[in-house]
């Protein structure tokens, strides 16, 4: 099973990443952008065929490892 | 309008991150964890309405800064 997971900045937290990315993107000459946000996004190959079990150890692997739960958010996202 | 870019190394590309991660997962317990890939996710906020302008638009953006096309593709998701 695939799974695939965003880990985002919670909302409020300040993100210079983002604002860089925003700046830039106006500088080029794309003026109708406004507020840039930047996250990542990490791609799984899971043996596990059930999805309850896939999704109850994804929720367990982001809160351990892959995000800063003070600061950041999770999304799974579950594909066949 | 707000759209999502996802910009992440094509398949052959060797992602030294998504093997870390993987380790580390498997360290951690893990084991039906198999191979893993990171990338990124842009969170752009568009004044334009016209969802053709804002997709050409984002092509353009990823073209020029977002993604290094000659390792990364990108994947472009609008919202209205």
């Amino acid at each position: 099973m695939r799974a695939r997971v965003f880990v985002t900045l919670k909302p409020g937290v300040l993100d210079p990443q983002g604002k860089a990315i925003g700046h830039a993107l106006n500088s080029l000459g794309f003026k109708s952008v406004g507020d840039v946000r930047q996250g990542k996004v990490i791609d799984l190959e899971l043996a596990e065929t059930d999805r309850e079990k896939a999704s109850a150890s994804l929720r367990d692997m982001c809160e351990k490892l892959l995000a800063n739960t003070v600061i950041e958010k999770y999304d799974i996202e579950l594909r066949s």
